[in-house]
């Protein structure tokens, strides 16, 4: 028969609603734009309708949602986000659960999709794993055990707000000095209009690098300096079996993960520097639906 | 009746053995320098007699142990490290297994203080605590649901190795920007030197900090900087519910716990600004002996 659940993907741009079957097969699957100005109401409304249409014979009875965040876990509820504004204080948990008549479940889109991965993809087989997505900003979520370290306060796997340098620029709501403020696609879009002048992006780094342009190798050498201190940390704190890096920032450069372990090497102890483990992930971009589906699933819930 | 378990708290100076009942009433306890340069099997032999007549009734089967580490605690060897010099290799489980006839189980020692804070001391009652002691060095342990974030290969909660700055000093074996080369008693040790000359330590700038010295303010501040750092990073990667910090440092100026909020306040989501959560240990300098007990003691195991 199988076991069926729905996993809903809430972001800014777009939400997806997906019916999966044992875990990571999507059977039916529903995508609309977000339209976050028309409001959370408006939103919710058609993710009501996008669940009666993936599964309309209710084979499912439970619902996760990954959604973008900060959020209250304990509560159901979106916080102030970026992402979606105006949607601050929204019940989102409370509102699906009455409309759709099933349980609902909710946690952020990084420790979603870090627990796909952790389950079913990059890191399956190993008791614990840390996900780290380097895009637009930088994310993360920790499994361990096969389940998610949620933290008190829902907090839990914020790798990219780890303060990791020292830092006298303040740019936008990132702090300085941490791993999103150096590390992620917008910090190296400034740093190439900086560099390479308006119009230019990550994207131009990586062709110069490719052309072994100097400024774009030094660029590229802070990057795996810094980015090798939060493995670094992170090894030396939560000491996972294995790290699933992705994001566009990383799936566009691949060659990134091979160059970090000599900069990971010397940042740990002697007997860590043969256990750097990392992987790219292994579920694309249905990651976020697998994992939210997998919030409501009878072997994460048990 | 009670449950009894024997707890032994292994470092480079002392070790420590004590009949503990009851998760935290000391029975009976025995105290010998360790002599680290008469070797292991020496210091082994001299534990098992300990045991012995801590508990000459044998009212405990199981044996925690909470040792100087790096350890393999799968294979409960003890690794190459600083404190036991010579040990390399000690299969030290086996051989108090052997000698004793009871059940052992290893973990090191700041992360076994920080379980008995986390479950007995300044934890009691939360769900996830982060120990940390700033000593001679920096070191922690991280207690989620009531048990040790141990980590694939035993080095879990090694806060001390954080990077959290940048730093062209490479002082030792420490790493230069890690927590422990920037906060820790040796660190401050070295910088007093520098400062204020040969034979100035440490407690020294503290003096000079209460007389409101320019360049003592200066160390404090920057102290209080980097720690802060430490602490934002954590409270947005592992979350807890409370912070326990202690060590001589900490303990000797209990002050630096009231400032160090507002120094992490701007470094973390405003979600998380109220929920800064730091307290000093309760159990003092029994905390390694009731925790290495702990980790025998049928709640822990089940």
């Amino acid at each position: 028969m199988g076991v069926y659940t729905i996993g809903i993907d809430l972001g800014g741009t777009n939400m997806r609603v997906a019916l999966i079957k044992d875990g990571t097969t999507i059977v039916r699957k529903e995508e609309q734009a977000t339209e976050t100005q028309k409001g959370a109401a408006d939103a919710i409304a058609r993710m009501i309708s996008m669940v009666d249409a993936v599964d309309p014979e209710r084979k499912a009875s439970a619902i996760g949602i990954g959604s973008a965040g900060p959020l209250d876990l304990d509560n159901g509820i979106i916080l102030k986000t970026p992402n979606l504004v105006g949607w601050e204080g929204t019940p989102i948990v409370e509102l699906m659960r009455q409309g759709t008549g099933r349980e609902v479940y909710l946690n952020n889109d990084a420790n979603v999709a870090g627990l796909a991965e952790a389950v079913f993809g990059g890191g399956k087989g190993c008791k614990s794993s840390v996900f780290i997505t380097v895009s637009t900003g930088v994310g993360g979520g920790i499994v361990v055990n096969g389940h998610l370290l949620e933290g008190a306060y829902g907090y839990g796997g914020e790798i990219g707000c780890m303060i990791v340098a020292d830092d006298d620029r303040k740019h936008d709501s990132l702090y300085a000095g941490t791993l999103e403020s150096l590390c992620s696609g917008s910090a190296l879009n400034l740093q190439a209009q900086k560099v390479y002048g308006p119009g230019t992006n990550a994207a131009y780094i990586f062709e110069q690098y490719a052309q072994n342009d100097m400024a774009a190798m030094g660029i590229i050498e802070l990057w795996l300096e810094h980015f090798s201190r939060g493995l670094a940390s992170v090894m030396q704190v939560i000491d996972p079996e294995v790290f699933v890096i992705g994001g566009s920032v990383v799936l566009h450069n691949p060659w990134l993960l091979e160059k970090l372990p000599e900069h990971i090497q010397p940042k740990v102890y002697e007997g860590l520097r043969d256990k750097i483990n990392l992987r790219l992930p292994e579920l694309g971009g249905d990651a976020g639906l697998i994992g939210a589906a997998y919030l409501a699933h009878p072997d994460y819930l048990n």
